[in-house]
């Protein structure tokens, strides 16, 4: 069992872009996870294969190893309403056990993806046994309240150009604020999913942003010369400022 | 101590009404209050009277015996966004343990209000000690997650008088469909901002509820006449349906 726990931490070139950034500070840290290693089992997905769905009785929760997850619910006319895009050393499903032991939206591989895959019941006897698992579930979950709260401010007062703005300074190293140059994370028309606006709304506010901003976008590498631009034309309206604390 | 653990849980006629509902599904179990009875301290809050502020060191957390509170971040613009409206038997504060012990947001009572001020060191050591604790919190922060993500959803997908609408719906009795009398839980303007819209675009959303579902409006009195004409209307476009689950 001892080779699952050295194979949980793996390398991923786009999951490594985005963890100098502020993405993963609501994730479950290594030596948690590391609790559960003996319990858990590794599975491959697809890119577009379904891990499981919304009202389906929750035997596991699951880690990310590498890859890209996306949690989403389905509407009442057939439209996917995107949750959540989770990369690698993220949790989900493990709210499932607070739901009656089922899973509280669908879940499905957006990338070739690597999954954890351990018992829902390992996680409750942790979570009654050791204070330190109580502790890392509460915090995750603290954080990523948090960061829900910020966005339904952000959809609340933002306008799209902003909220596009707002997603890339948090890809942003903290320490520099010139000459920058990031890679986004994954596709646009996700992205825009995420942002919870039409790919048409996405292209516009990115040339927006171009126009206001400066900022250079050719496919998946974003060039700042100037950050301060940046944060300015997006944090105006918000509770948040530049660099970002959550 | 017995005398305050026998004051913590008093008769609020509003109160009442919204425990009937939907609304107190997130709530802390009493018995899970009853633990830091010996460490509380009851407050009187004024109407209008501030709480604490974003920021500020946190030594207390906060349990609502009656009245209402305000949670809300101060925008850059001076303008404050509400987080929520929490009533009675509604723990807040307390996620400053995992903010590194400082408020996340302000706070302020909107009604003559009475609190449990309890240290967040007891609340520390309780999580620590006592899994019954960890358990609850973590069960109390999973559903106001849901929550939210339901907020970002009708935020994204929902038009305001569906909104208006869905807020009416889960003030409703689960077991009648017919004949319902509810009362607004407070008043227009603060479930407007609730709601994340401006006063007037509130008014109009309550006009056209009353001509598309046949509901009328007296006052904070709301007659519906069939419940299954407002649920039509609110819930198409959204993932949950009536009578909701969460």
């Amino acid at each position: 069992m001892t080779s699952i726990r050295s194979k949980i931490f793996v390398n991923n070139t786009k999951a490594a872009d985005l963890s100098k950034s502020n993405q993963l500070l609501h994730s479950i840290p290594e030596e948690i996870i590391n609790m559960f290693a003996n319990s858990a089992n590794i599975k491959f997905y697809q890119k577009g294969q379904s891990i499981y769905f919304e009202e389906e009785d929750a035997e596991f929760f699951y880690f990310i190893k590498s890859g890209l997850v996306k949690l989403f619910h389905q509407t009442m006319d057939g439209d996917e309403s995107i949750i959540d895009i989770l990369t690698h050393k993220h949790v989900f499903g493990e709210d499932a056990i607070f739901n009656n032991d089922t899973y509280e939206n669908s879940s499905e591989a957006v990338e070739d993806t690597e999954l954890l895959i351990i018992p829902t019941s390992v996680l409750k006897e942790q979570i009654n046994s050791n204070p330190k698992v109580a502790l890392a579930m509460l915090s995750s979950m603290s954080k990523r309240r948090k960061m829900q709260e910020r966005e339904i401010e952000h959809l609340t007062i933002q306008n799209a150009p902003q909220r596009v703005g707002c997603f890339l300074l948090r890809l942003c190293p903290k320490n520099k604020d010139k000459n920058i140059v990031i890679n986004l994370p994954y596709d646009k028309t996700l992205i825009a999913a995420r942002l919870r606006m039409k790919p048409e709304t996405f292209s516009r506010s990115i040339n927006t942003l171009r126009q206001v901003t400066k900022i250079r976008i050719r496919g998946s590498r974003v060039e700042i010369d100037n950050i301060q631009q940046l944060s300015d034309f997006s944090c105006g309206t918000c509770s948040s400022t530049y660099p970002y604390k959550d």
